[in-house]
């Protein structure tokens, strides 16, 4: 049997945008379209240039090799034309495969809200859809509100789908905006759509807002819609956008869809998607759900009590998937083997290889495990983790060492009268036998600290010039008493590699000072190596 | 139309007591049943007697007015009488009024797990049932893994059904226990079951292993069954249980439930639900999520933008169902594309009230859009916008200024040769007339600054005795030379209140300082209020 296929639309940049709390940079975009790259969606909607500047600055380069780059705007207004439509212009002169436009399909919207008539929303959705085809772009619709559009006035919502079919819309997509519908309703109601449009032009959009975001879309492709739209992790606007980390699983391992649907998404890539959903987190700064469906810590977790002891028995019984094929991992520690496999692996991506049996990996397995406990996490801190293996395994060169430091931080108001803040940091180093004495000013006690720490490292300062911090996070874990903080620093060199370093202390300018620490020394290793190969 | 009743079964106390990283005492369960019944459900399940000495505690008193107070256990082993089983005795001399006996309904477990024979299974479960029957209590019956066992052997699942009805159960519950089940299998096999069970003998047990708890408990009800099962805010193993907060409005609000079917919460108990979820996160000393459908902070927030302005001129369009009917409140955030109608109804959430015409709308608006390109992000931090909204219309009081400050954190090796981390803070403080010096250890200088500025506030310190810290968060924005540092700092009191500010500097401690600042100042401004009202 062929089997239908399913397109992936990524929304997390454009309506995820809409999140409380959430403000994307240019960087944040780029880095967040890799990702869903990595992923393997089929449209990434960017944003909406001409809103903003860093819209329009994202837009002025085509930032996908492989998904359709997707640009959102607003049909056109009445009383112009589509090519005298500052709006419509920004998205057709942008650098974007295709063109997303809302319109409203919801009748008493259009009266209420744009107010116009309805046949005056119908021409422009046709003139502006047109006018997009002519550009070059595909073009898509998103319908505003219709499922109450279509509850309302069915036939009314119907004609806005048939207009932008006609005009020459790739797809339309049937949006649930304020997130109330029901799976049996829209089962319902695609049912009745598919009478005007053939499901292969149509797409679902769902909200969170009655926890059945992820089922409402399911429902939807059930019922016949061949497009998905979502977000990394659920985000979006209120209670969210419907999780295409939920949702693609599910399509590509439960054969209730894998048995008649195919997507752009394999189960080679499926095993990276823990790691990408845990990396936008960390992009966002915050804690990963530990309950998340398929990429939670939590997700196939078992407490010891009535289900261990069964699960010891069989695997299956109680994990609805092999935790393995989305990327994630059991945490019962049933066997040490499980552990030690993965650690090998990661022990190979840094050229260390080590026998199976070599007792040394026991000792690392124990140690990474118990600063886990702590509140490290190797699974951002690749460097650290590469500096800890080292440590344990006994191949950690001496560099040097930090006998003492000191930072302060002084608010005063100065001989003119003006609010100053004047920040210093001291370190005190060992190299060899050499005591080197460093003092810097910064913008900020981790900013002084770090000057002053690679001010002058004696021998090694000339293997840390290209050394460049790029980005510093902080996030406190198990607010409350026994709270601790929790430091990743990004670095870069002139090699343009990027390596993540990671300290933990209830004091923050120690956890800081160990992330850094071990960025240099992550940065002397990288270079030990280069020196040994050219000598 | 007479209603079908469905009866809401809760087991927080004994499914949820499985979630990672959650531990119930005595204390817990007791404050935790009381909010229970304050929601009104049907059943309280609150443990396992006779499995740990906190349950059988719990037990040792009735600890409901109004719910089924539910004990837990499995059904009798093989081999031996009811009578003579002591976990079942435990559970029949319990205070509980109905036992909820578990039981395997998957002939694959009974034969791996159990390593009984099928009707050596079917044949405890008869006797347990019974025994409970016959001792005065309600008996209901978990069916585990029924879906799965269903799909396997549908005659034994089925017979599994059949033995407990027969033998006086009240309910039989069907149990995704692995979370994996779609909503469409879930209506396909409930369908099947009604053959040999009635609906209004069935219950619905769902976990969200796939993002579908809610829709398949739905979906199951849509099929017939008509008890539900769950938790307060979805916690439990894994991904958690069916979360009942969300389950509960939909059945109340929804017309395609509410017309058919009637619960124990009425309109007016489900104006307490915000409450109610957010009280039981803070018994487990957790954020309550902001996303979560219809009791999230978010759930009713829209960013100003293209729906803002539409949200206005109607609020049923954007808004599912009125926020106020489940405790929630709307919340229009402040941000960039921010006009002046979505500065007035923020201005309106804090209680100031202003003409439309008032030129301080400009300057507000002005002085918003200034500090957002600069860093700061008022969406995430509402107490910092309050207070800056007064300031800028000149009606923040005069609290206190801090003159000075300075922060210091050193690492040595102490008398003993040990590594220690001393870190101390010096503020100096004018409250009127009066200069207040205080100086304060913390485990980090944003703790020690914060211990010492709140250490003497002169006439103001008995107002902010119950201001806790509860999160601090740091992002770096626009990584680089011009790099800036943003700090989000979360504070709760005794009121339950949780508010958040924010600060901006490219320097760490100045930056933690003004949020620590105006949390302190937001509390006082509250308190004043307080004040006001009772002179």
């Amino acid at each position: 049997m062929t089997k239908d296929r399913l397109y992936i639309f990524d929304t997390t940049l454009r309506d995820g945008a809409q999140t409380a709390g959430i403000e994307f940079s240019l960087e944040d975009k780029i880095s967040i379209a890799a990702l869903l790259e990595e992923l393997g969606v089929d449209y990434i909607e960017g944003g909406y240039p001409g809103a903003n500047p860093v819209d329009t600055e994202f837009f002025s380069e085509k930032r996908t090799r492989r998904a359709t780059f997707t640009a959102f705007g607003m049909t056109k207004r009445a009383g112009r034309s589509a090519a005298n439509d500052p709006g419509v212009q920004a998205l057709l002169n942008s650098r974007a495969d295709a063109a997303c436009f809302v319109a409203k399909a919801w009748d008493h919207q259009v009266r209420v809200a744009l107010e116009i008539s309805l046949e005056d929303n119908l021409d422009n959705l046709r003139d502006t859809v047109a006018a997009a085809v002519a550009s070059g772009k595909e073009a898509l619709v998103d319908c505003e509100h219709f499922f109450d559009g279509f509850k309302a006035n069915p036939d009314y919502a119907k004609a806005c789908i048939v207009t932008a079919l006609e005009a020459g819309a790739r797809w339309v997509v049937l949006c649930d905006t304020n997130g109330g519908t029901m799976p049996s309703e829209i089962r319902d109601i695609v049912g009745q759509v598919l009478a005007v449009a053939p499901g292969d032009r149509l797409g679902i959009h769902a909200h969170d807002d009655t926890g059945q975001a992820v089922a409402n879309t399911l429902a939807a492709v059930e019922a016949g819609v061949r497009q998905i739209q979502g977000t990394l992790n659920g985000i979006g606007e209120r209670c969210g956008n419907a999780n295409l980390i939920t949702i693609i699983p599910t399509l590509v391992l439960k054969s209730a869809f894998a048995d008649r649907f195919e997507t752009s998404i394999d189960v080679a890539r499926l095993e990276r998607l823990t790691s990408i959903s845990r990396a936008f987190d960390d992009r966002l700064n915050r804690a990963p759900a530990r309950q998340a469906p398929y990429v939670g810590a939590s997700a196939f977790a078992t407490k010891a009590g009535i289900h261990a002891s069964a699960l010891l028995k069989d695997f299956s019984t109680y994990e609805h998937i092999p935790p393995e094929s989305v990327g994630n991992e059991r945490s019962i520690m049933v066997s040490q083997q499980a552990g030690k496999s993965n650690l090998l692996t990661a022990l190979a991506r840094h050229g260390i290889e080590l026998a199976k049996d070599d007792s040394r990996l026991e000792r690392l397995l124990a140690t990474v495990k118990e600063r886990e406990a702590r509140g490290y996490s190797y699974d951002g801190a690749d460097a650290s983790f590469a500096v800890l293996a080292r440590r344990v395994l006994g191949t950690l060169p001496d560099f040097f060492q930090v006998e003492n430091y000191r930072a302060s931080v002084e608010r005063r108001h100065n001989a003119q009268g003006e609010e100053v803040t004047v920040t210093e940091a001291v370190v005190k180093i060992r190299v060899e036998d050499e005591l080197l004495m460093s003092v810097a000013e910064g913008n900020g006690p981790v900013n002084a600290l770090d000057l002053a720490m690679r001010k002058d490292l004696g021998k090694y300062s000339s293997r840390i010039e290209d050394l460049v911090l790029v980005d510093f996070k902080v996030r406190i874990l198990d607010g409350g008493t026994g709270a601790v903080t929790r430091v990743l620093v990004e670095s870069r060199d002139g090699t343009g590699e990027r390596w993540h370093t990671i300290g933990v202390s209830p004091n923050i300018i120690d956890a800081s000072f160990e992330a850094l620490y071990e960025s240099i020394t992550y940065k002397l290793l990288k270079t030990e190596a280069a020196q040994a190969t050219t000598t």
